[in-house]
Order: C-alpha cells, then sequence, then structure tokens
C-alpha cells in the first residue's frame, strides 16, 4: 500500500470497485423505454439495407427482452410512487384527524412491508436472463468491455464483483431484483437533500445557544456509544460462536462498525411530534442538532474504523500505529468536509450579496441550488465526505446566505428543499419496508438481534446520563432529569443506520447487521415514535410554547434557579454560559464576518482597525448604513443569540420596513456605539436604550435581553 | 415482425438495444465516489483475511482506477455546474443592464463553447483503459455478463452496441468521454420538466381562445414543414451524391427524419423578450402554444417516420401500406400519450378536490410531484411517450388541480418546476456549446448545412403563410402580416431538435443531421434571438400590452373590424369566432367537468339532469354553493374565456376574498340563471348585471364582456 492512501478512507484493499458512473442507473431507470425502443429502430432503419436477412429474429428477441426490461423498471419505479402516494393520502387523513401515535414515516414502512409481502408472494418467479462468460481476463477487471457477438460488437460495463456463492442467486424473480435499487442511490441521492435539508432549516437561535452541549452529545456520545456498542456486541458473538449460532467469520472491527452504523440518530418521528406540540425548545435544539451531528460524525466514524488496518498479518487485533491512523482519518475526513461545505457556503453569501441577483428570484433560487449541490462534487472530487460538506454547507448558507436572499427566494429555496427533503425520507422508509421481504440476504440471529437491541439501549445511556452530567456541571441552565429521560428515550434509528447498513451488504457479518439494522429501524420508529405523546406528558415536559418566548423562570424543566427577571447581573451571567473559545467565535462572526458576507451586522468602518478603512468601505454593505433592509426573521434570530452571548452592540439592522425614520434610530445607535467604552455596565445601559428607542416605532423588535432564560 | 409490433414506434429491427436501466446512470455519476471507496475498503477488510496475498498491489490498481474515474467524473458535473453559474451570474448582468440582444440560452451555448474549446484543445488525451474480449457469445447479447478474472467474478452491464468503426475511437481522451453525456439523459430526464413546465405554465386564456389556429399550426404546419424539409434535402442529397460529396448512405426515410426533427421550433428567447417586453398577448398564445404542441408532434412524427416499415427488400421507397400504418401509428402513439396526461391530470384533480390535502400544502406539492411523474412512467409503461404524456398532463393539471390546490402549493409547484425547467433547459443549451467540440463524431457537410438552411426557411414559409391564409378564412380576429411575418422570423430551432438529433447519431446520414442541426440552433438562438426587439419595432408590434386588457379596437395587427365596443350583437359574433366542437367542448368543460373536478363552476345540481340529483350532490363541492372560496386569477382567466365563448352563466366563483357580503352576490347570480332562460338577450342582460353587482364591490372582477377583442 502506498503512503498517500492512508489519508483516504477507503483505502483498503477493494477487489473489482465498480467504476462509479455505473452505480448511479437504478435510481431512474423507468424514464427510458420509448426512446430507446426508437432509438433502436432509428438505427435499425439506417442500417436497414444491411439487415434483411435472417438475423431480424433474433434481433427482435434482444429489442423485446429491452423492451420488458423497461416496461418492469417503469412498473418497479411506479410501485414506489404508488407507496408514496398512499402513504402521503394516509398521512392527511391522520393529521386531518390529530393522529399522533403513527407518523409517516412508520406509515411509509408499513406500506412497504406491505407491498414487499405482494412483490415476495405474490409475483412468479422468473427466469434470469443473465449469461456467464467462461473467457478469463489476465490479469485484473477492466471498466468496459467490448463483446465479439457474431461480428458484432457491444459495449458492456462494469458492474461490480460478485462473490462466487452469490453467482447462482443472481438468477432470481426480476421484480424483486428491480425493486431493489442500488445502496449507493441512497447515500448519494436521496441522503444529501435530506442532510442539506436539516442543516438550512436548523433553528440557529436554540441550536447556537446550546451548540457545546450539541456538540459534546454528538461527538463525545456518538463515539461512547459507537464503542459501547462495539464492544457488547463483541461479546455477544463471542456467546453466538460458543452456542455455535454463526456461521460465518465476525471480527471485532465489524462489531465496532456495527457500533458506528447504529449510533447514528433520527428522531425524525419525535421532532415531528416536538414540532406539533410545539415541545421544548431547548430539548428540541439539543436531540436536533445531536442527530444532525451525529450523522456526519457516524458516516466519518464508520470509514475511519473501515480504513482501522492494523499491520501484518493480524488484522483484526487492536494496532496503536493503526488506530491513530484511523483517528488522523477521521479528523481529516471531518475537518476537510467540514471546510468544503462552509467554503461553498461563504461563496455563496460572496455572490448573492456583491451582486444584484435577489431582484430575479428564479436566478437566485438556481445560484443558491447548484452551488449547494456543488459542495457534494467538490468534497467527493477532493476524496472528502460529500454527504458531510453539504450539512455544514446548509448551516452555513442558513448562517449568511438565507440574509442576502429576497424574500421569495427564501421561501423558494426553503419550500424546494423541504419537497426534497420529504420525498427522499419518505422514499427511503418505504424501502426499508420493502427491503424486509425483497431483500435477498438476510441473516436474521435472535441472539444478535436481542443483544444489539439491549446494546443500543446500554449505549444511549451510557452517553446521554454521564455526559448530562458533565455538561450540566459547566451549563448554567442545567439538563433536567426528564430531559435527559426524554432524550435516552428518542434514540431513535433512520435513514442514516439504513443507508450506512446497506451500503455493503457481501459479507455474512455485513447481512447480519443490515437485518438487525432494519429491525431496529422498524421497532424504533414504531413503538418510540408511538410512544412520544404519552412520554411527554409522563416527563412533565412543557407543551404549546412559543419559539419565540422563554420558558417561565420557575419551569421545571430546570432543575437550577435561572434568569428570573430583566436583573442587571444578567449579562454577566449569560455571558458564564459560554465558554471563551465560543463567545470569541461570536464576537468574531457578528464584527466580521456577519458585515463581510451579509447586508447585516454593524459596519465594517466600525469594527475594522482604521487602516482598514478603504476594504471596510469596500466590503460594507450601503445597506448596513442606510438601513434600508428590512428586518429580518431569521437574521434577528441570530442576533439574539449573539445579543445574549456577547452583548456587544445593538444590531444596526434593528429597523423595521426600511422606513426612513429607523435611520435615526440606527444613527442614534451607531453613535452611541462609537461614543462608549466596551465596559458591561455602559452596554447594558445602550442595549436598554436601543431597546426603548426601536420599541417606541413599533416594529418588530430585537430584544437581546429576552434569550436569556 | 409479429403483428403485435405494429402498434409500438420503435419496432424496427433494433439491433443491441441497451438494457434501459444502464442508460440514466451517466446523469449524476459523480454522487457517488467515496461511497465507492468505503464500500470498497468494506467489502475488502471484511473478506481480508483472505487477502493478504500478492493480489493485493493489482486491487489497489483497480481500486486506484475507480477513484480515479470517480474523481473525473465529479470534475465534469462541476465543469457544468460552474458553466451554469457563469450563465446565471452573466444573465444577471445583462437583465440587470437591460441588455436583450443576447438570451440566457445563447449565452449558455457562448460559455459552452469556450469550455468546449478549452476541454478539446487545452486537455492532453489519455488512453482508454478499455478492453476488448475477443470471446465470442453464440447467438445474441445478453443484458448482464459474468466474467470470470482470475478466479473471481465480475458482473459487466450491457450498454449498447458498437459500430465496428468506432471500436478505435474508444480509447480517447478521458476528460472528453466523460463530459459527454448519454444522450437519453437529455430526452428522458431534461426534457419532461421542461415540458410540463410549458404546459403548466400556459396563459390558458389566450391559448384557448387561440386553440384552433395553434392546432392547425402545430399539427399541419409541422407535418407540412416535415415533408418539405425532407423533400428539399432529399433533393441536397442527391445534388451531393452527384458533386461525390456524400461518403455514405443518406436515405429518403433519414431526409424526412431529419425533417421532422428539424420541425419543432422553440422560440425560448423570442418568448422571452415578448415577456419582457409585454408584446401582442395573441401572437404570444400563437407562438407559444404552436411551440408546445410541435414539440410533441415532432417527436411522434419522428418516431412514426422511423416506423415506416416499406414491405418487401425495397426498404425505401414509398409504400402506401407502410405509409398508412406511419400515420396509425402517429394517430396512436399520440392519442395514448395526451389520454395518459389527461387522466392522471384528471386523478389528480380529483384526490385534491374531495381530500382536505390543501391544510397541509407540503402534501399537497409533494403529491402533485409524485403524480405528474407517475404520468411520465405510466405512458412510458403501456408503450406511449412520456413527453407528450407529460405536456397533456401539465396543461390538465393547470386547468383543473390548480384550482384545488392551496395558495401555498400553487407557487410551490410553479416554483418548482420554474427552477427546474430553467436549470434543464440551460443544462441542454451549455452541452450544445459544449458538444460542438467535445462530441467526436461530427460530420460537416457544407452543401447540406446551406441546404438544410434554405429547406427551413422554406418550409418555415410555406407552413405559416398559406395555413395563416386558410386560418383568416375562418378567424374573426385575423391574423395580420405582421403578425405572420413575426411567426416566420420566430421558427427559432432549440432543445427539442437536439434532444432528436443527439438520440442516435450511430449512422453517418444521422451524424450529418447532428451536426447541421447543432449549427441551426446555434445560427437560429444567436441572430434571431438578437434580431427579436428590432423586429418587433419594424414590424409595429404592439409592446406594452398588459395581459389583461385587450387591444384598442383600431389595434393595426387587425385587419378587420373587429369587437368595437359593448353592443348588444357581440355574443352572436364571439359565439361564431369557434367552430362548434370547441363551443361544445367549453360548455361540456364549464358544466361537468370544472364542477367536477375543482371548486369553481355552476353546481352540478343546476346543469345535470334532476335524476342524477344524488351524485350531483356529492360530487359538487359546498364550496361552490357558500362560495367561500376566494376568487383565483387564473380561474378568472378561464372564465373569461368561456363567457366570451359560452355565453351561459356568470360564474358563481364571481366572488372576492370569501367575504360574506359577496355571498349575496353570487345568490342572486344563482337565481337570476336559475330563472332566466337561455336565449342570448336574456343571457346578455344576465351577464351584464352580474358584472354590475360585483363590481360595485370593488374587488377583483370577471368581466365576461372585457374579452371581446
Amino acid at each position: 500500500m502506498e503512503p498517500g492512501d492512508a489519508a483516504r478512507p477507503g483505502s483498503g484493499r477493494a477487489t473489482g470497485t465498480p467504476p462509479p458512473r455505473l452505480l448511479l442507473l437504478p435510481l431512474l431507470p423507468l424514464l427510458l423505454g420509448w426512446g430507446l425502443r426508437v432509438a433502436a429502430a432509428a438505427s435499425a432503419s439506417s442500417s436497414g439495407a444491411a439487415a434483411e436477412d435472417s438475423s431480424a429474429m433474433e434481433e427482435l428477441a434482444t429489442e423485446k427482452e429491452a423492451e420488458e426490461s423497461h416496461r418492469q423498471d417503469s412498473v418497479s419505479l411506479l410501485t414506489f410512487i404508488l407507496l408514496l402516494t398512499l402513504t402521503i393520502l394516509t398521512i392527511w387523513l391522520f393529521k386531518h384527524r390529530r393522529v399522533r401515535f403513527l407518523h409517516e414515516t412508520g406509515l411509509a414502512m408499513i406500506y412497504g412491508l406491505i407491498v414487499g409481502v405482494i412483490l415476495r408472494y405474490g409475483t412468479p418467479a422468473t427466469s434470469g436472463r443473465d449469461k456467464s462468460l467462461s473467457c478469463t481476463q489476465e490479469d485484473r477487471a477492466f471498466s468496459t468491455l467490448l463483446v465479439n457477438v457474431s461480428g458484432k460488437f457491444f459495449e458492456y460495463t462494469l458492474k461490480g464483483e460478485i462473490s462466487p456463492g452469490k453467482i447462482n442467486s443472481v438468477e432470481q424473480n426480476d421484480m424483486l431484483r428491480k425493486v431493489t435499487f442500488d445502496p449507493e442511490v441512497f447515500f448519494n441521492i436521496l441522503l444529501p437533500p435530506i442532510i442539506f435539508h436539516a442543516g438550512y432549516s436548523l433553528k440557529k437561535r436554540h441550536f447556537f445557544r446550546n451548540l457545546g452541549s450539541i456538540l459534546a452529545y454528538a461527538f463525545l456520545g456518538t463515539a461512547v456509544s459507537c464503542f459501547i456498542i462495539g464492544n457488547l456486541m463483541y461479546g455477544v458473538v463471542k456467546l453466538m460462536k460458543i452456542m455455535g449460532q454463526l456461521s460465518d467469520k465476525f471480527y471485532y472491527t465489524d462489531c465496532l462498525f456495527f457500533g458506528a452504523i447504529i449510533s447514528a440518530t433520527d428522531p425524525v418521528t419525535v421532532l415531528a411530534i416536538f414540532n406539533e406540540l410545539h415541545a421544548d425548545v431547548d430539548l428540541y435544539a439539543l436531540l436536533f442538532g445531536e442527530s444532525v451531528l451525529n450523522d456526519a460524525v457516524a458516516i466519518v466514524l464508520s470509514s475511519s474504523i473501515v480504513a482501522y488496518q492494523p499491520a501484518g498479518l493480524n488484522t483484526h487485533a487492536f494496532d496503536a500505529a493503526a488506530f491513530f491512523k484511523s483517528v488522523g482519518i477521521f479528523l481529516g475526513i471531518f475537518s476537510g468536509s467540514f471546510t468544503m461545505g462552509a467554503v461553498t457556503g461563504v461563496v455563496t453569501a460572496l455572490v448573492t450579496k456583491f451582486t444584484k441577483l435577489h431582484c430575479f428570484p428564479l436566478l437566485e433560487t438556481a445560484l443558491f441550488f447548484l452551488m449547494s449541490w456543488s459542495t457534494f462534487l467538490l468534497a467527493e472530487a477532493c476524496g472528502f465526505t460529500g454527504v458531510v460538506a453539504v450539512l455544514f454547507c446548509g448551516i452555513t448558507q442558513a448562517h449568511y446566505t438565507y440574509n442576502n436572499l429576497s424574500v421569495e427566494s427564501r421561501s423558494r429555496t426553503k419550500q424546494l428543499f423541504e419537497v426534497l427533503h420529504f420525498l427522499a425520507e419518505n422514499f427511503i422508509f418505504s424501502y426499508m419496508g420493502l427491503a424486509l421481504f425483497t431483500f435477498q440476504k438476510h441473516v436474521f440471529s435472535p441472539i444478535f438481534i436481542i443483544g444489539a437491541f439491549v446494546a443500543i439501549f446500554l449505549g444511549r445511556a451510557a452517553h446521554i446520563y454521564p455526559l448530562s452530567f458533565f455538561l450540566n456541571l459547566g451549563r448554567r441552565h442545567k439538563i433536567g432529569w426528564n430531559f435527559q429521560h426524554m432524550m435516552m428515550f428518542s434514540g431513535l434509528r433512520g435513514a442514516m443506520a439504513f443507508a450506512l447498513a446497506i451500503r455493503d451488504t457481501a459479507s455474512y457479518a455485513r447481512q447480519m447487521m443490515f437485518t438487525t439494522t432494519l429491525l431496529i429501524v422498524f421497532f424504533t420508529v414504531w413503538i418510540i415514535g408511538g410512544g412520544t405523546t404519552p412520554m411527554l406528558s409522563w416527563l412533565n415536559i412543557r407543551v404549546g410554547v412559543d419559539p419565540d418566548q422563554d420558558p417561565p423562570p420557575n419551569n421545571d424543566s430546570f432543575q437550577v434557579l435561572q434568569g428570573d427577571g430583566p436583573d442587571s447581573a444578567r449579562g454577566n451571567r449569560t455571558k458564564q454560559e459560554s465558554a471563551w473559545i465560543f463567545r470569541l467565535w461570536y464576537s468574531f462572526d457578528h464584527n466580521y464576518l456577519k458585515p463581510i458576507l451579509t447586508h447585516s451586522g454593524p459596519p465594517l468602518t466600525t469594527t475594522l482597525p482604521a487602516w482598514c478603512g478603504l476594504l471596510a468601505r469596500c466590503l460594507t454593505s450601503p445597506q448596513v448604513y442606510d438601513n434600508q433592509e428590512p428586518l429580518r426573521e431569521e437574521d434577528s434570530d441570530f442576533i439574539l443569540t449573539e445579543g445574549d452571548l456577547t452583548l456587544t452592540y445593538g444590531d444596526s439592522t434593528v429597523t423595521a420596513n426600511g422606513s426612513s425614520s429607523s435611520h435615526t434610530a440606527s444613527t442614534s445607535l451607531e453613535g452611541s456605539r462609537r461614543t462608549k467604552s466596551n465596559s458591561e455596565e455602559v452596554l447594558e445601559r445602550d442595549l436598554g436604550m436601543g431597546d426603548q428607542k426601536v420599541s417606541s416605532r413599533g416594529t418588530r423588535l430585537v430584544f437581546p435581553l429576552e434569550d436569556n432564560a
């Protein structure tokens, strides 16, 4: 192995990796038929004079086969469309009747199961039409083959290696094969819109307020959970070996890999109910933030485990060098993907800021879509993880670019990704239901399955409770016991675990993992999803909270005394809430990044040193001075956080509707900002004054003090 | 050939039709890399123990190759994203500065050309990595091959037949190959959103007012143009043969095929300028309607020509039986696709009407998207043309379903398809620019190209002027000379001609057609697009028209006396305007279809005979009685047409903002409708009264009399 390979996740000794351009097709194979027939006929007609011989019959057979195959493709995709349509109609009925025990994803799975049963037992098995060539190639598999069939040349493209045991199973029910998509479809087509949407729709205010805890849960928690589950499962596997239940190899790294894929929580059901019931926003932020980030962590973690290659023959024992290499790979891929996503987001923000593209929402939306998509491609081209890059791109786009978009583009982009996300998510869950019956290589092992359920329960417990304990030592708003129990309860597994599990089902161990993952997803989505509403009331978690409102001071979800009224010591206390590194970041973001990348924030001329005057004037948009931009809600959400944490400035975007009268307010704010010192008491007064000033105009306000709960 | 085959367009003697599932992939090949590497590594790790031998080196080579190939895929798609991004930014600049001589599509082509030149001459040629297997199969090509490579089995899938001449050209520049997508991508992925959007955004009022003329131009005109171009080109080909310029076969059917593909006009540039300048709405409707429908006609026409298979050995002479079979195929495919599209649209309308899905716009939008997509699949599964079905589905959705959607879903669906359409269209035009340099099999034949330009000019002239003459005999609003000249001038060729031409470039004749089509598209988009504004003013065509307003009575674009004020004879005259078949359809649509499928129109209880009372009550939505639905703009557009043509009822949706006061108005309208006879004088009064009544409320009105011009 070459040294340069170490930096890449997939640098194991791969055999016969299929060329990428071949993997995509199964997604929309159906879009094809008629065209084919015409093209075929056209080529036949143009070379028609030469075709007046006896080969016409055989060609007809080939054509018919292609036509039949195309028809089956169409029917298989129609099956999924039917499933989704049924799901949509039933969801509507459920929402209409306020049924909350079954979420749309659970429903999609049930319909998938039903159709899976029908396909499995209702369609006749057809004979395979495949052909095994006995010709052997000398050394390696080529990506393209030219095969000479009685004088005509046909081009074949490599699809992948087939394990010898599977060669016979290729001859199977055609319909079952058609509905079994290529696993990479899930990872490369269906996950990106889901993940991007998660990043883009992040409720920034509460997310950033709890950023430290979220990062801890996502990074430390997922790692802890992964190792605990991995080790427990290794015990289970040992037990199975003793009991003679294991018919093939199952290594320690396999167990760790299982720990990684099953550690990606996806509480989509719980969050949907939270959203509907307006449950506590901090709990929502913790759960949502954790699940978004731990998806990314789980991807990179699983690839690092795969990259763990101990030296020598002892390929599955512990090796410190290989371990640290894996850790290095983890850090490298994660930071690389993060940077890639952030950079694309920043570029988009700059483009939308310095052009007047917002006059043409269609162009703006198209640009936004293209730039976000290019993140994925860029990351893939550079050897990073596209899905992770897309997540951070989404967050950056929401944080900066969103502020520069026209009102129409904001709703357009949100809605576009919302629809894509909705379709992709329900497609995955439908497919999961279907896969339980149509997937051909299930390995049901009761011991492994029971062990896995126990392990994920213990893994989640060992992740939530100790981490919450340590976090509470540093947190001002403690995470209460009821919150901890709810987080423990909400450890559902969903699309990401499935996508990671289905990616490779070549070995016996992987097949067992896949089957187990599928059952865990079913169980958690149905049982936990259905139990969310009772659990919420049993744990006394507030519902019906306005996300812009703060919880009342004596809210029982917070165990200690908290911000109990607007007193002068608050600024001080909120500052303590976050570590200095976050405060540093916030003030940097607020003073430099926001003004550079968006139309909001204080003018750079006031925040940059004097010698950068020219640059500052170029970069600051005139709107900041003129206050011609109306107050933007999302913006203010973030400003609230900033006010909460840094208390540096009343923001100069504190205006409304671009009225000329607000100009005075901002100017005076600016004036006061310039003249006053940075001491906290003065800032408190400054902010208080700013508030009063603006509130007297009766516009929607930025209340930097409101966010204190 | 079997008898059943006759009904399908592509039933020629096809050789080696590629299996459909293989054709799609090249679109998003890029979405793959990392996953591959991980999956590969994972499979390597799981079978790791067995891999500790010398084959590791060769596997590494395969893996590296796959990785490299994936990287190139990503880069090639990034190239297109870069192109589109550049195009978007430049368009913005152009729109910002009100530059009208170059449309975005023209711009996309220019950027494509530039990048094509760079790719062609700037990248080094790499050696192909393909491998020719000499093993011969006995009888036919199988869709899947299993190849044994030193003990491992690899699965290969059939990509298509390669003509012997091209075998060597497979070893080419890798980058050029990567950016050359599979032609079916254009037809099956990029065209459907463009065509659906065209149908969905049709301005119904002016479209339906000119329906007869549009149908005549689209069907008769395209057929005339196809045959004239085909015959002229056959002359050109004969000439080339005499001059020795023809190096391979070129049949009469090839010429007719060229006539068919080049007859699909696509005045996207002209219409964009019309839209911006608010040029005459009737001219817009004629041009837009013609171009939308003649795309469908050209697809079906070209496939019918391909299906033209004379009996016996004389494969390219005229054969009456084969000709009528082709005509039959044309009619069969067209009506089948039409029915398919209309049925899906109607089903969607019924679903959205009878569920309260409009409370959940996301569900509604998703359903709408899925149903529209399923049209394509259904048509393909049944052997019809998906693209044509999608067009009529779009029209039906706009006509019925749109009325049932919530306000949010209306804008969502419009915007979703607008973005998809924008991206697809500009992608196609970028690709066209690129293809001029990256496509490997151009056949530039100056005589053929000049001949083609002359032929399309003559074909367009022979289609517009005589048809307009005949139409003017029956039309009340004559199509003036300036309109005719403008239509003659606006015969641009675009995406559809390109997609049809690139579909099959296997033979010499097809390659020549492809090159010529590309040049015709370039020329017409750049020259005609740039000349639209001067042409409009030179031809004295009104600009700055409010589409809801009628042209002034003495407008010079109408050659004869026209509706010059609200006189009592108008109803009579407008009735004469359309043939009885259209009037019949309108009254059927208004009295039965609209009330059944949407929330508007008169209650069925009043239009259906008494014995259907129960059914009528079930089908009529309560909104029709209650008038709780606010007036919908699109709706009123159509009602205007109806009022214009049928003058049967003041429509009961003539209300505004769902205010309770409008209830009275509608009730009285309904009352007057019930009591009054159907004679025209009474109806005139009825409508007049309705108008006054409603206008006194100061709401947005339906003016049935306004539409008279």
